[in-house]
């Protein structure tokens, strides 16, 4: 048997196919290379790329019969219970839920954003994370434009007073998602300048890069003032609201604006612990994360049902062929996308616990293209070592030191070994934080490319003797 | 100068290019013709094919200054106030709102389908034209698959009592837009199917082709049977519903469904028309028609904002050289979606005023592929010089008999000429009756050239001096 890995080969429903063309298009000019094995036996991570159903069983069984995970809540709890269940199904040990208290915000019912005058029709808008409602009978107020951060930033003190602060910068898919960088401020802060400026209420373009009628959530922030109503309008909402600007003549565009978000007080989240025990446990483990929450639009399969189900995968997998030296253990992180509390958590709980090297994996679900450490210098065997045995399914050599993802604080904590596996982001901004996060999003082929992946660097950091970063 | 037409050329926006590559994906294949003219000259349809901004702009303006457009309501009555207006800016003639009476439906707010359980989560929902509302506390009962329309029926008299029937065919994307008449009936009439046999609502799998949560409403007819809620859910919602069945176990699925449509009795729509006058009034008119009233959930722009764009860019295009002989009249009809009442109300008001020939546009704004008419053997040299005239633009001709669209019914009636130019319909159902029909979604190059063919096609007709179809 020969294992080759190529675009679009074995999808399993039209919904797969027609997102596996979608990816292939996005991903044009990718040489795929072929996997040269004994054709008589394929090791785990080959195995996983040709066959793996473990990581879309995750993904599909919590979308499915758990869906939206809004942090805080009972829907939250049912996640980690769901998780608990299925990892002692699948053979983890010391399967356990850690529960730690947050405060919990929810985003209300039926938001709604209606152009007034000067052309009265309604828009799709989700609240941002973070917004506190308006009145029942909403705000009706003047909309103004600004173009970036850096021009909302530039307004007068009070110019604000008593208008809604529209933010229109853009954004473009990149590989990297690096332009999240870019865009991510007029969500991340753009709220809290604007009420510090006067403005009632803050409406922004969705920090997203489709064209759909679904709007991007995400949380801001209102550091040290007031916070207000805070919204994000679809891209096409968006793009009209632009128009009525350009077509208004001057006559002020007047939104109303309805947002029901509340904050639940004090309630418990919990951060999901599972282990694939190792022959030594004196030895560091190796950790691989990902986060079980999700915000309450789609269903959390992009983000981040996918990277649990492929941790969890891969997990099992690496010790397909027999028990590995050191512990794997599993975090499927609480109330990440409300504030990384599950992260901030584990790290708080077990800081004197030391592991021995961290992943996480929390962005989306296409192919990793990218192997990033924070070792290249101090320990380079075993980094050439990984990126020798992943070269063959695509993933290229980096010199950029990881830092690692939301999920790890305890790593950075610890100042320990890191490794990022870059995903491909190209369309992962299409999804993020939007009711169309959901399954059918989910390419299988590239999906089980992250679990090959993922399998082979778990274990060879699982049968690694020495420290991973001296 | 010369003018060649290439897919993805002259694109205006990222949001337009990203539609534009889509599309170009989507019409693999397809080899595009150059056009070869004198290079001091560009006859008008060549002209419209690499410059036009009439068709833009009408679908531009009317999404942005109006958007929705739900007949029967005042919504609709702005759509016709600013087209009135428009095609009087244009420079239309005999521009005219001719009002009539119709019932009028309205969809509600904040419809809600959610499952109870086994697997408690929301899902996004539509209601159908026609349906009625539930109580405000919503009907919650066990939901009971039927893989098609055909299951439906064979399902025993009394067997749904006290069910919500769910109908789970599905559909692909057919260029010429067949697929419609496969799984359209599940829409059609589906819900009074159910309602016959006792359900007290029926839920659909949208008749669509996309994977957002956008579901795709439109008509259900419930003759002989009281109406019941009826609702389509988007297609990822379905393909959950559907995995929920497979992993159920037997145990029932239960929905809670709220939708809240009402009645309002009757109110007036109307249809608006303008003429480009030719020399000889007394020769029947060329009918050019589209619809102006969309669904309430998009801004009816593919559906059908493009089409009156395109006969309102070709008629003028047409007269460009010199008045034609005959009238070019559009129309541009209302209440199309909920029964086509303007067109039936247009035919009872002017049957006894002949016209020549009718075309309709009304399936998106993508790249007209093929000619149609119902005089190629009647009147085979004019049908060949059409044909002829409009393969410079990729367009095929066709021994298919043109039947016509559904605001021609005036045409059928008369049983005069009719023509029909095939557009593209691969991605018409991703957008259809969703609220994803937005101007982003329009291609100004296949615009473009629809509007060129349509030019074209109306400049030949209108200086006809013989009967049309003799």
């Amino acid at each position: 048997m020969r294992a080759s890995w190529t675009w679009g080969a074995g999808v399993d429903s039209n919904a797969a196919m027609k997102t596996s063309l979608y990816a292939l298009a996005a991903l044009t000019a990718i040489s795929i290379p072929h996997i040269a094995l004994a054709d008589d036996h394929l090791d785990a991570a080959a195995t996983a790329l040709t066959s793996d159903t473990i990581a879309y069983d995750f993904v599909e069984g919590i979308t499915t019969e758990v869906g939206p995970r809004q942090a805080g809540t009972e829907a939250e709890k049912r996640g980690r219970d769901w998780a608990v269940a299925w990892l002692k199904a699948n053979g983890f040990a010391n399967v356990a839920d850690e529960p730690f208290e947050m405060p919990t915000w929810v985003p209300g019912k039926n938001p709604s954003a209606e152009i007034v005058s000067p052309f009265p029709q309604p828009f799709v808008i989700a609240p941002l994370g973070n917004s506190v409602s308006t009145e029942p009978e909403g705000i009706t107020a003047e909309v103004v434009e600004f173009g970036n951060v850096a021009e909302l930033r530039a307004a007068p003190d009070g110019s604000l007073a008593g208008k809604i602060a529209y933010i229109s910068h853009s954004m473009t898919p990149t590989q990297d998602g690096s332009q999240y960088g870019f865009a991510g401020p007029a969500r991340w802060v753009g709220a809290g300048i604007a009420a510090g400026k006067g403005a009632v209420a803050t409406v922004i373009k969705s920090v997203g890069t489709d064209y759909h009628r679904n709007p991007h959530t995400g949380g801001t922030s209102f550091r040290g003032v007031e916070a207000t109503p805070a919204g994000a309008l679809s891209l096409p909402d968006a793009a009209n609201l632009e128009r009525m600007f350009d077509r208004a003549n001057g006559q002020p565009i007047t939104m109303k604006l309805v947002l029901t978000p509340r904050d639940l007080g004090v309630t418990t989240s919990g951060n999901v612990v599972g282990e694939i025990v190792g022959r030594d446990p004196a030895l560091p483990p190796v950790l691989l994360a990902c986060h079980l929450d999700s915000w309450w639009n789609g269903t959390g399969a992009f983000d981040d049902g996918a990277g649990c189900g492929i941790v969890a995968a891969a997990a099992k997998h690496a010790s397909r062929d027999g028990q590995p030296l050191r512990t794997i253990r599993v975090l499927f992180a609480g109330a990440e996308e409300v504030g990384l509390f599950g992260s901030i958590e584990y790290s708080k709980a077990h800081l004197d616990e030391p592991i021995a090297v961290a992943l996480e994996s929390d962005f989306g679900a296409d192919r990793i293209w990218r192997f990033e450490s924070n070792f290249r210098d101090t320990n380079p065997d075993l980094h050439a070592k990984i990126a020798a045995s992943i070269a063959r399914f695509g993933v290229a050599d980096s010199s950029i030191v990881a830092t690692g993802g939301a999920d790890i604080n305890i790593a950075r904590d610890q100042k320990t070994a890191i490794i990022d596996l870059q995903q491909d982001g190209t369309r992962y901004f299409d999804l993020h934080h939007t009711p169309d996060d959901t399954l059918d999003k989910i390419d299988p082929v590239q999906l089980r490319q992250n679990v090959a992946v993922w399998t082979e660097v778990a274990r060879i950091l699982a049968n690694e003797p020495g420290a991973i970063k001296p």
